[in-house]
């Protein structure tokens, strides 16, 4: 079996930790958001890549839910006493990580192959596939005005309400040719449970990509569980977009590329109102062994499409 | 009394703080090297202008002899496992210092705004000038060729033996304004126990400096002493020039620009050989108050030559 994973932040990145535990380097590879990205303190910041990375190579800081484990704040602490803007917290070893791929791609490097030189350097096998190696950039449309992802997300704590969402650049960004090539011989695709908006939406927006699925079933977990996004703003986006906070809503949004979808237990009651195949298992992904099972469920569900 | 001192690395910056702790920020400046200056990892590193910092801010480390006071290494550790450059020992705290100078110079400061920036934001009172706005980087000619000085000081740590030394960009490169203002109403000068070759040559070879300097009375303190140089490779280059390695050959080497010099005692017996007016006092800085003290000979013997 040869799935394609689509994923966004830490949410999606454990169900992508449990693909890779049950699936190897050829048959799985994942598609990541790079909408998030952008240029601070003269680096270059892939926040959703990293957040796979750091799941991949097991270097995930639980305990913050974001960054990487064992983490030290000398370097923000001492930016901060010195004036700099700190709103985004970097830890000292994540700097490394920026400080590399930002060396690797002012040598001319594409985003694909200064991520796959860290990914390989932290010892992981699976392919890490940006969306594109252009330049898009996610803004998020709110009361107060446009704001660049990062504002919205991290410095403004999600907490401007949001009217819709813009992907600049998006027209003239080139699908990787790596998601291409990867689909071509693929058995499937599981959308990761990640914001549909901020994290699968540009993927799907990219010029050719919802085409090259278009052979192929398409299952998405939702990232909607019980009426609350596990993590980040999924629910309270979709509250001030007068859609309701759930898993349905969310199956509603990928109608017409999506074949099944899996919701919660929690949502048990709100599966008949999911008009496409649908299983209910549990997607609330704790420990390791939660990441493998959905993994497998998933990958199951997945089986039952093929041709 | 007002005057300048000239000063490069730790050594210089020793004294420096000394001169600090005596003379109000209306009384002493700081002229620094930036010859030493360079890029690397996409950041503007000023390592002479630094050290000075620390110094001054006593946020100097110890018991490394370079860098800031507790330091950690978590982004440099890091950043080898990543396969990134690590020859520069860049410490977690010390990084926050090059990424808030390198915005600065991004954001269109000029060096000496960006230095005043970060030394006021350290709470320290007194103005540190550095030598130029503009770029000159220091090459010493070695066996191996012309090597950049952070390769040959550092990363080559001194080995290659040296036939002689370039400041690319000198002729090109504006004095300070400052530095011009600030000797107008000087009463001397004092060069520090820096390098005479890398740390102070390149101040002296700027254009107008020297002139600007012509009717103030000049002393330098001697940065070798017995024979060796306290700290950094000046010994190792003079015997490699074929220059003795002695207190007498910096004296010569600054004649016809410095009216006074300063031995420590180890040499007592070598200060007939100077022709110039020569006090002989301890020069090595252990404790704060050696520094303190070396201040008031050095500030007592300038004296000595007012009109």
């Amino acid at each position: 079996m040869k799935i394609l994973a689509i994923t966004g932040g830490v949410g999606g990145a454990k169900l992508a930790l449990g693909l890779a535990k049950v699936l190897s380097p050829d048959e799985v590879a994942f598609a990541v958001n790079t909408g998030d990205d952008f240029e601070h303190l003269g680096l270059h910041i892939s926040p959703d890549i990293d957040s796979l990375t750091y799941a991949l190579a097991e270097e995930n800081n639980a305990e913050l839910g974001w960054g990487r484990e064992g983490e030290t704040w000398q370097f923000i602490e001492t930016l901060e006493s010195l004036g700099g803007e700190t709103w985004f917290r970097l830890g000292d070893k994540d700097m490394a990580l920026h400080i590399r791929r930002t060396g690797l791609l002012e040598e001319g490097q594409s985003l694909t192959e200064a991520t796959a030189a860290i990914t390989n350097a932290m010892g992981i096998e699976h392919e890490v596939i940006p969306m594109t190696n252009d330049p898009v950039r996610t803004f998020v449309h709110t009361q107060d005005g446009p704001l660049a992802f990062q504002h919205y997300f991290v410095r403004d704590r999600c907490e401007p309400a949001v009217s819709g969402f813009e992907f600049q650049g998006i027209e003239n960004a080139t699908l990787n040719p790596r998601i291409t090539e990867w689909v071509e011989g693929a058995d499937g695709v599981v959308i990761c449970p990640s914001n549909p908006y901020v994290s699968v939406d540009p993927l799907l927006k990219l010029k050719g990509f919802t085409d090259a699925l278009e052979k192929l079933p398409v299952i998405a977990v939702s990232p909607i569980v019980g009426g609350m996004a596990i993590k980040g703003p999924a629910a309270k986006m979709m509250a001030e977009l007068a859609v309701p906070a759930s898993a349905p809503a969310v199956a509603a949004h990928y109608e017409g590329l999506i074949d099944g979808f899996v919701v919660d237990e929690t949502d048990r009651n709100q599966a008949d109102e999911i008009k496409i195949p649908t299983i209910v298992v549990n997607t609330i992904m704790v420990t390791l062994e939660d990441r493998v099972q959905l993994a497998r469920d998933v990958l199951g569900f997945l089986r039952t499409f093929r041709g």
